[in-house]
Parts: C-alpha cells; sequence; structure tokens
C-alpha cells in the first residue's frame, strides 16, 4: 500500500457490494485501506465492516467520504440510479467505473462526470471475484490518464491493470469484444457436445479433448488479424474451395441428428460469395470483406 | 519403415493426388513404400513418378496394386464417384479412406466395401498437407480393428494416428464437431475484429491480445464438458443471472456498430429460459439443457 502525504492510508470508497464489489472491498479493507462502502441492501456490508471498513447510509455520503470512488453494479441501468442519487457529490472526485458495459455507457458516464466537475476511469473486471486481488484478474482501464496517474498503485491492488487509452469507451470495447467471442466459443461448443452426445460419443471425454485442441488457435488467431488489418488473406485452414467442400456436408450432418446449423449456414454462404468472387484460394480470414459494416464502399 | 514377410518393402496405393493426398504419396514414396498412385487429372502424377511412385491408369488398377489403398479426394462426393469406378476390384483389399466427410457417410462407405469382401478404416486429417508425416497432423481413426492391427505402422507414417472404435463413423464425428467448433470461434473471431475496428481500435494488435486469451479456455472447456456429462451446473463465468445482465448491453452494442448479433441473441433468449426456469445461480454450461435434441423428454 502507498501512504498519502501526510503519512496516513489513503482513503478509497467501493459502492456495490455484490461478489464483486465485496471482493473489492475485501481487498482494500485487508490492505490498510481506510475504506468506506455502500450497498443499496445495506445488510451486505456488514462482513466488510467487520473487517474495518466503515459503512455510509447513502451513496452520496460513500462518495464525500475518498477521492477515489469506485463502482462495481450489476450493470448500466443500476449504475445510472446509483449516480443519479449521487449528482453533484461526486464533484472533484476520480470515479472509477467497474461495472460491465458498454463503450457507449462509458462514454455517457465520462459525459456525466465530466459535467459535474469529475473525472472518469472506466475499466472493465476480467476474471471471477475470487481472484480479486491477484494478477489472474486482467483489468482494461480507460478515460482520464492523469487521475490514473495519480491513482495508478491503488488500482494496481486489484489486478493486472493495461491502459487502452483517453478514450473512455477502450476498456469496454476489449470487454465486448472477449466477452463475444468467449460466448460465441461456447455456445458454439455446447452445441458440439449435443452432437457428439446425439452420435454416442462420451462426452467428458470427447469435450477434455476438444478443450486440448483449442490450445492450437492461438497463432491461427493471431495471423488472421494480421490478414484482416492488412488485407491480405493466405491459405489458413486451406483453401477456401476446399473448405466450402466440407460445409454442406458438415451442415447436412448437423440437421440430421438435430442439432442447430445457423452459423455453419452463415459460415457457408460467406463462403460461397468469396468463391463467386474468385477467392477460392485464399483462405478464412477472407470472409472478413464480407461482414458489415462494409470497410470498403 | 516395415517389410514385408519376403523382405521387400510393403505395396500401398494413394488415390487422389491433391495437396493432401499427394503430400501422402510423397511420404510413402520418400520413405521407401512401393506406392501406386492415381488421380482423375493424370498430371499430378508426374512429381510422384518422380520420386520412385508408379501411376496406375485407372483407379481400378491403381486398388489391384496393393493390398491397403488410401483414397483422399475433395469430398463424399467424388469419393462415390471413384469408388463406382473401382466397384468389385475392392475385393480382398483394405480401403483407408482419408476424405473429409460426414460419419453417415464413413458409415455408407463401410457399407459399400463390406458388400465387396473389403475391410473399411475410416481416418480424417487435422492438420495442413506440409505437416503430413509429422507428429503435428492428428488423424483419428475409426471401423476395421482387424484391418488396423495390420496396417498400423503403415498409417502411422502420416502422422499421430489415435483410434476411436469399430463404428465407422467416429473419427468423422470428432473431425465434424473440432471443425464446426473451429469455425464458430473464428466466424466469432471475424465479427469481433469487425467491431473493435468500427470502434476505432487497432485491429492487429487487439486481435493478438485476445488470440492469447484464448489459451485461458481449455481448463473451462474440460469443466463446462464435465457440467454436461452430470448434469450440474456450477456458475462458470459467474451466475446466469449476472452473466445475463450483461447480454442486453451486448446486443445493443453490437447493433449500434453494425455487427451481426444472431449469435449472441441466441445466447441471450437461452439464458432467459434458464433465468425463467429458476436456474440463475448455476452457469452458463447449464443452457445445454435447452439445446435440441432434447436429452430429456
Ligand atoms: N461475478 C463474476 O464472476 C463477474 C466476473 C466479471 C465481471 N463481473 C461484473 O461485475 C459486476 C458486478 O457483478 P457481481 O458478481 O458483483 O453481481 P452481484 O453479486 O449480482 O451484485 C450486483 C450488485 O449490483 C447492485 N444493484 C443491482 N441493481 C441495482 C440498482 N438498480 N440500484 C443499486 N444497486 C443495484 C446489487 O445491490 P443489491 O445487493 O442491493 O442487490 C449488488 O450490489 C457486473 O457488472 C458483472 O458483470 C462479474
Ligand atoms: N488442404 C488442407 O489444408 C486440408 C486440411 C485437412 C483436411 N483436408 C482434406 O483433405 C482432402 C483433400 O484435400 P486437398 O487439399 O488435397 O484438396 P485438393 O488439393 O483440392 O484436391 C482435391 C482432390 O480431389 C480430386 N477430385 C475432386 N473431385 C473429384 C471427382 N469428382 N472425381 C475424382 N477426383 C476428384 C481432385 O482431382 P483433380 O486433380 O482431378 O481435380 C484432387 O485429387 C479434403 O477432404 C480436405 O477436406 C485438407
Amino acid at each position: 500500500m502507498t501512504t498519502t502525504t501526510d503519512g496516513t492510508s489513503p482513503r478509497v470508497t467501493v459502492i456495490g457490494l455484490g461478489d464483486m464489489g465485496s471482493a473489492i472491498a475485501r481487498t482494500f479493507t485487508e490492505r490498510g485501506y481506510r475504506t468506506t462502502v455502500w450497498n443499496r441492501t445495506a445488510s451486505k456490508s456488514a462482513p466488510l465492516v467487520d473487517v474495518g471498513a466503515t459503512a455510509a447510509a447513502t451513496a452520496a455520503e460513500a462518495v464525500a467520504a475518498s477521492p477515489l470512488v469506485m463502482v462495481c453494479l450489476l450493470d448500466g441501468t443500476a449504475v445510472e440510479q446509483v449516480l443519479a442519487s449521487v449528482d453533484t457529490a461526486v464533484m472533484g472526485k476520480v470515479l472509477v467505473n467497474l461495472t460491465s458495459g458498454s463503450p457507449a455507457q462509458a462514454r455517457a458516464n465520462e459525459r456525466w462526470a465530466s459535467e459535474r466537475g469529475a473525472e472518469y476511469i472506466d475499466g472493465k473486471l476480467m476474471g471471477d471475484p475470487p481472484d480479486i486481488g491477484t494478477p489472474q484478474v486482467l483489468i482494461p482501464l480507460s478515460g482520464s490518464r492523469g487521475a490514473l496517474d495519480v491513482h495508478e498503485p491503488i488500482l494496481r491492488e486489484l489486478g493486472g491493470i493495461v491502459y487502452r487509452g483517453e478514450d473512455a469507451g477502450f476498456a469496454a470495447v476489449e470487454f465486448m469484444a472477449q466477452v463475444a467471442m468467449g460466448y460465441e466459443m461456447l455456445i458454439g461448443f455446447l452445441h458440439v457436445l449435443k452432437l457428439v452426445q446425439a452420435e454416442g460419443v462420451d462426452v467428458a471425454a470427447f469435450g477434455e479433448r476438444l478443450a486440448g485442441s483449442v490450445a492450437a488457435y492461438p497463432p491461427l488467431l493471431t495471423s488472421m488479424a494480421k490478414a484482416v488489418a492488412t488485407g491480405e488473406y493466405p491459405p489458413d485452414l486451406g483453401p477456401l474451395r476446399v473448405q466450402a467442400a466440407l460445409m454442406d456436408d458438415l451442415i447436412t450432418h448437423r440437421e440430421a441428428v438435430g442439432v442447430e446449423s445457423a452459423r455453419m449456414r452463415e459460415v457457408k454462404e460467406l463462403m460461397d460469395r468469396r468463391l463467386a468472387d474468385g477467392h477460392g484460394e485464399q483462405g478464412f480470414s477472407g470472409l472478413f470483406e464480407l461482414l458489415a459494416p462494409r470497410a470498403h464502399g
């Protein structure tokens, strides 16, 4: 822990004491910060008061208690409601919002803070509550660079922080992209488990094998991102012409056992369009050219 | 290389000399097997004849030349056409089909072979043509155990073979599942690159970070497969209740920048149904219960 100029420990406020907010408040309290907490359901502050935190009666009071105010609520709507109750009490503070949400919400929060004379940092928590306070949690941050310079050591207590830029929305861009990609993979995984179960294959053993195969993807993803950035599409996974030949079999197979195939149909349709455009020797990454919003024209 | 009982090198036939078939035939020829090749477009056999292979005039002639016949063509349709021209010449042979395709096709091929007095092994090539002959290529095999026992050392020349069972379709089940899962992830990745590009984030740098994050998924996938196998769904990725709160923001965000969100809508709809059924404290893996074909009633 750092100390303030007068030698006392820094003050920090944590608003929202769900699984995440409680883990955050506990980390600060246990590491010696003078921690003020507030939660809509007041009873959740008791275990934190037990370890040394101070419970505020209202969110505005909690904000008044510290120069650095962290907010970790369920979603954007909850943040909006709590901030409305705080209103001008935020003046002169640094507001760090660690609630999951979109870039647009982050940018709106920044405007709200700025209109009330506060600085704003948006952060997204990528990890599990029990890992708060360890490098297992990755925390992209964006927004006020000046505020971050002042409070970086305190934020570093929570996990591996990385600054993504002055645009307050950038941490959310990264977070939303990771979450979406994760869900695409995970829902695909569940459909595939349905498929192998329907075929009479042992699901747990198969799942473990499939899980192992995922480790091979990072180099492919990196090279696909490079292909997209440069617009040159080498035959990753073989030429599209050969890949496309597989897709009909794949779709027929899924439908024969009653497993959803909408995503595979989308892929096949994009492949067919690339083939029709004469790009059959290029790879999968070239499908990027067909995705909305259009980069060219 | 193994030798035959009379001390000469074994004979093997390779039908189909595209990128994959050529790599296979080249591996056998260079490792001293007496290799016979055939390809619809005859000119593709020339580089293999140069290194010592024998070109047959017809597919039936190629089949007659060796006890072990490998087929590696574009797709199931190509296999059907070539096998029709071979017909009863296959009697007494072991047919190994390394063409990508579905479990149903593999099972149909096995019936076809069996009706003509041949044994059948289905195999799927998971890797790139230049890696044929190295452990980089994983080759699930299924079908005749007896035929595999006899020819295993020869098949082992091509890559890391793993036997998945007597059901000829099992190698294809594994292959199709891996391919589908891969495509779900990759198309999700491309959409996400579109998203970050639309938000003004550097695509190549972001792609590399996202690629790195994929390495964290194998333990999650393994535990999700276990959850599915047991029907007990712990709060992986946090409780579904908290995850669901994110999804509307995620969908709104994607649609605001014009990125496709059908898959995220599917996920949200499944989450809502789980919440309505009172499973909000369980994790993502519980969505499995809602996927067709229904496991329970
Ligand atoms: N849990 C995880 O594994 C995980 C992982 C990564 C990121 N996150 C993110 O961390 C954030 C917090 O998650 P969590 O797990 O702590 O959720 P949680 O345990 O459900 O806690 C939600 C918190 O939001 C408060 N809240 C909800 N609606 C409110 C409203 N309208 N007004 C005031 N307060 C409201 C709740 O107050 P009450 O106690 O009064 O209900 C509670 O403090 C979320 O954005 C989540 O996406 C969570
Ligand atoms: N390339 C990869 O990266 C890769 C990776 C894993 C798996 N695979 C699988 O390996 C198999 C072969 O792929 P490849 O890359 O070798 O494809 P390829 O280079 O396009 O070769 C296709 C082969 O199929 C033959 N063929 C196509 N239609 C035919 C028909 N109707 N009758 C007779 N022959 C026909 C072609 O003969 P012609 O020369 O006369 O056209 C050629 O020999 C595919 O199932 C593919 O999915 C490929």
